[in-house]
């Protein structure tokens, strides 16, 4: 086993786990050996704990969005719709898959700074709200509206000042492109108000990704109260939804602490008691990465000057978080030998690479993993975020893993698996 | 314009550009109104001055293979093929993708540390060269090719000893996933030798890619050869065949020098005079990357804390090296404003950011791009290489962008683009 995180995981997540990780009531070899390997396996019961969970502790006046950039897959948001939670799209693409999995249009949010005609088009007709970034997209979405004969639900993204909350990926504070500085706020509001077909709802704001410090992450709340208490003063009237993005971390490397839910639900509660506003909260990452896991087998091991590698049939084409990409600091994802939880704890190490053509392809290993052998099953744990889709799947041509979703003794195949052809999908040739 | 790379390929590659940019004989702006932006663009006339080139510097007694990796469009392949490349190849996708632009199998050579069964079965059945990189995989060789009832074309992949040559990114040297170290090598040369099923032709290695350095470049190719000679006398008999890999540097920022052609070319020259042996090298981004453009349109722009921010149409899900995906330092890939490059210097700055909702999502600026507005074309030159595919294309459910080549006054469009619904591809929900 790989890391404190990883038994950590195994144990509350996957307790079915003894000799070999076990998903839901569905061993992993039983699993790669139905439906190849590499492939993504999501358990559906700790999809539907984590919206339970989230949402019994903001309690019944907070609105949960599942954030689809984390895991697009209609299947996904269509469970934790089940659940009772609403969509967090960030592209037209996204409206479409959320529709897909029975999200109703006025249960969807649309950030994103630099939204196209084609995405507004596709939003107004489905009446999913926009959370605008910026002034000129105030005046496009106007636009929008007026050509297609409606009326655009519109929040404002405010850019907070800086340094209001700790988070490991800023999204906001400073000059920023995401969102409306908090010192022009007013004004844009009072544009919004005077146009034909904007209809201004309220506000919206996003500290940043993968917060653990839930001190900060209220603060941040309490300061977009402020803001609207602002803006409604300046308009004359209520603003009817608040939304207060969301962040909250998972750790994902072993020394990474846990975000405390019950004391932000408790603290944001008490926040909105007085408040007869709707309020939201958008989840992508802490309500999906724990029920995610990726299956490789090894294919081959080799030994190069006394080092220990094993190839496996998985990389960073589709892992590319696991493989570092976008870190500064490549640190080891929670793994563990799916196919022998139980071998004996090893001195030696060995490198785990991926079958690509470049040495980028390697995934920092975990110590105390030990030498896996061909043939083995190696599982990433905390997978369920920023994995597949996240990953540069084109690259060297290979077939995109089927994803399955294990829903106790059932798994359904929620992602076709690819084939060596799809690599010329799309293509054409001149004169075709 | 943004940068002195850029101001150097504009006059060396785009020089009908004067107002704007143009590529053969067609504007930026009549692309972008008729096929849309973002696109990629890729000019048929470098790609075939590239591929003369380089054949004209290494000889005719070397053959020059097309690293699909590098940028794995069919289209692209065919003319490289039509120049008299053949193609490298490290999956089996690429393999069908070098078919179907006409690289006839006997012409491709397959690396990669991790080939799978149905890869090998690929390549035996086109007839396609195996660079094989361990002892367990030609094992895995051998088998596939008795289990297929058939000969499999063999060369050994080299790992050289640590510190041989100075690139940018090491892919061999020291311990590796990739190749076989020296020490073994006649070794596993003879193990091949007695398997029935194996036809040893020569051997392949890869120093790294980004080399400034022809002299360390040629250092390499002189161990290939003393590699090759004490196989030779181990095994009695001639090798047939030498691929002494590629990874010639394009310069990509400010300050990259360029790599000496002529040099590296008559050097190899003398090294293969007496050699009776077929050679190879294997080039990507040396062919295809000045022979691309990312060009992308401003959306909007905004203003926030004195900061002005350009947000783009296109963005790293679609251009991740640009982005600095991948890299420690992230640098301004040479830009221009494509559709008026005879803008005024200006002292100010934007920030150029991409549509998606993530801080990431921004690409570094090159110093005196000046303001832009609005409605402008900012395209990315150097970007025929490791661009749409190595990006994480998924992300966030965004349609792919088209690819165009462009031959003189015609235009083919050579990947549709996408659509909205693409998001769906492949996706199933449970019970359908």
């Amino acid at each position: 086993m790989g890391g404190n995180l990883a038994g950590r995981l195994l144990s509350r997540r996957f307790p079915k786990s003894e000799r070999e990780l076990v998903v839901g009531s569905l061993s992993t070899s039983m699993l790669a050996e139905r439906f190849g390997t590499p492939c993504y396996v999501f358990d559906a019961a700790i999809l539907r704990e984590r919206i339970a969970a989230v949402r019994a502790a903001l309690g019944e006046r907070v609105g949960v969005l599942f954030a689809l950039k984390a895991n697009p897959n209609a299947a996904i948001a269509q469970l934790l719709h089940q659940g009772g939670a609403g969509a967090e799209v960030a592209s037209g693409g996204e409206i479409l898959i959320a529709r897909r999995a029975g999200v109703p249009g006025d249960q969807m949010q649309f950030a994103g700074p630099g939204k196209d005609a084609e995405e507004l088009a596709i939003a107004l007709e489905h009446g999913v709200l926009l959370n605008v970034e910026s002034l000129a997209e105030l005046r496009a979405v106007n636009a929008a509206a007026v050509e297609g004969g409606t009326q655009a639900r519109v929040a404002l993204r405010v850019n907070p000042p800086a340094s209001l909350t700790g988070s490991r990926m800023r999204m906001s504070g400073g000059s920023a492109k995401f969102g409306i500085d908090a010192e022009v706020l007013e004004e844009v509001a009072r544009t919004a108000e005077s146009m034909d077909s904007v209809r201004l709802e309220g506000l919206h704001t996003y500290a940043g990704t993968q917060t653990f410090d839930h001190e900060g992450w209220l603060a941040n709340a309490r300061f977009l109260i402020e803001q609207a208490e602002a803006v409604e003063a300046s308009l004359g009237r209520p603003l009817t939804s608040l939304n207060f993005g969301g962040g909250f971390g998972v750790p994902v490397f072993d020394k990474d602490a846990e975000f405390d839910l019950e004391a932000a639900g408790r603290g944001l509660q008490e926040l909105i008691a007085e408040s007869e506003r709707r309020h939201f909260v958008e989840l992508g990452r802490y309500l999906v990465a724990e029920a995610g896991v990726y299956l490789t087998r090894v294919t081959y091991v080799k030994e190069s000057h006394g080092k220990r590698f094993a190839i496996l049939d998985g990389g960073m084409h589709q892992h590319a978080a696991a493989a570092g990409m976008g870190t500064v600091i490549r640190r080891p994802f929670p793994m563990v030998r799916a196919s022998q939880l139980d071998a004996a704890p090893s001195e030696s190490e060995c490198v785990l690479g991926g079958p690509l053509c470049t040495p980028a392809d390697v995934f920092p290993t975990a110590a105390g993993l030990g030498d896996v052998a061909a043939g083995e099953l190696v599982a990433f744990l905390s997978s369920g975020a920023y994995g597949l889709t996240f990953s540069n799947v084109l690259f060297l041509g290979h077939p995109t893993p089927p994803e399955l979703l294990v829903d106790g003794d059932d798994v359904h195949v929620i992602r076709e698996g690819g084939r060596p052809e799809d690599a010329l999908r799309g293509q054409r040739l001149p004169g075709e």
